[in-house]
């Protein structure tokens, strides 16, 4: 009966830590719900995290003190990494994808659950010690995936408009000059970000970098630090990006709308573990 | 030395079934995985099967033969739901949420990783009998439930757009008229939803049911059935909506830009078993 109960509570307590990524469970509060002594949760926790280090999938982390608990703090394997992102290359460089004009159709592999789930868990996995208090964001296309890395980061998505809303209230706004050299204009609702926040931009896509530059001023606007830069696909040119630290999942080397040919690598970063890229 | 093997198992299980939700894991591959005889994965599937029950945080299904496995069916129990409707229906009442023009600031709740992930699962509960292939919404609000929601259901997301975009190829346009009686157009590139679909619709608000209506037009472009709409709040006013099936998981009955005071209220509806509401 013993191993039956110990069973259940791992049942439990790996579905409460590992539904809830980032979140302080306090082991008095489960101890209480799970009618059990805080020495059996210990030893129940060090074999769980035992099995997620062992399998690189993360690890659990404990506070001490009055107000201490646990929490999952999700990872990715490298070989997962590595394995979705020529997964992805090899998906993008479909010759069925190009569209007139040289554009890349990507919605499906943007809408598709497993892909989000694992590019947000592989971006909290890289952004995993940047500090950041939000995830930012641009309409329309990178916003599945900020929810998604938002997630596994347990942060709030914050979501930057082309235009501005009266459902968003007072607003700041700037104009900048796109990839197709157009002016544009986003803006942010002043109550969404405290000022002096810590920002971490997710987008789907970056040729350029005009729209992130932009996103990065526009945070200035708010006080706030850019910790980091994240996309699911970056093009090689030009080489020389309005901005210098960023990553990228997958980089779009080369389309060729006649030939019909497209090349699509897996990017290359590090993963940090001090919050350096 | 079994006793740790098995809670080791039960880990490595509960991880993979619970991470994946609805997506069918097989019982040959996870015995290889795990190294361990089918006839004890069973054992293990059932404690995770009965915890789950009992919480009613859902449920494992089986599916026996050759292409057969396990799946696991997500679920909230009663108490959670009506406790979350209620703490959001409080959220949303608070004054300081009043806009010019009476509307309500709700981006930041909308933003909240464990609001998105309550809704999305409660959307995925309660849709769950409905059979959709898909989860449709149109941006920009919206974007962040439906995600959420389809990744409960492991459903893709379909984003319809408000303009035309070169990104996304030859697409349906159509016209209609808004809450705010302006002429608006909404539009959905052909190649992201195959004709026949079976779609739910997720949304943020709905007042009349304009966009919402609109959607159901765009659906039948595509050929597609809409099985279900589920918005996070609606209004009581006005009472005749122009669709009638749709779930609100709140409802506002009362703002006054002058006196500041708002009312929301939990919406009602049966969480449906048999794909009926």
């Amino acid at each position: 009966m013993s191993g039956l109960r110990r069973s259940e509570r791992i049942v439990r307590l790996t579905q409460t830590l590992l539904e809830q990524p980032y979140r302080l469970i306090s082991l008095t509060d489960m101890a209480e719900k799970l009618n059990s002594a805080k020495s059996s949760l210990s030893e129940d926790l060090a074999i769980i995290r035992e099995v997620l280090l062992k399998e690189g999938i993360g690890t659990l982390e404990t506070q001490a003190g009055a107000a201490g608990g646990v929490r999952y703090i999700p990872g990715v394997p490298d070989q997962q990494v590595s394995d979705f992102l020529r997964e992805m290359s090899r998906l993008l460089a479909d010759p069925d994808r190009i569209l007139p004009g040289g554009y890349l159709y990507v919605s499906d592999i943007l809408g598709r659950p497993d892909v989000l789930d694992k590019a947000g868990r592989i971006f909290a996995h890289i952004f995993s010690m940047s500090g950041a208090d939000y995830v930012l964001t641009v309409e329309t296309k990178g916003i599945p995936l900020a929810v998604s890395a938002a997630r596994y980061l347990h942060l709030p998505t914050v979501v930057v408009r082309r235009d501005h809303r009266v459902t968003e209230g007072s607003a700041v706004s700037i104009n900048y000059v796109s990839g197709s050299r157009r002016i544009q204009t986003m803006s942010l609702s002043r109550r969404s970000l405290p000022e002096r926040s810590r920002v971490l931009i997710i987008d789907d896509f970056m040729k350029a970098g005009g729209t992130a530059k932009a996103m990065c001023d526009l945070m200035k606007e708010f006080k706030a630090e850019v910790v980091g830069v994240g996309v699911f696909m970056s093009t090689s040119e030009p080489t020389n990006k309005m901005l210098e630290d960023y990553v990228a999942l997958t980089v779009l080397s080369h389309v060729d709308e006649i030939t019909r040919e497209i090349r699509v690598e897996p990017g290359t970063f590090k993963i940090s573990q001090k919050g350096e890229l």
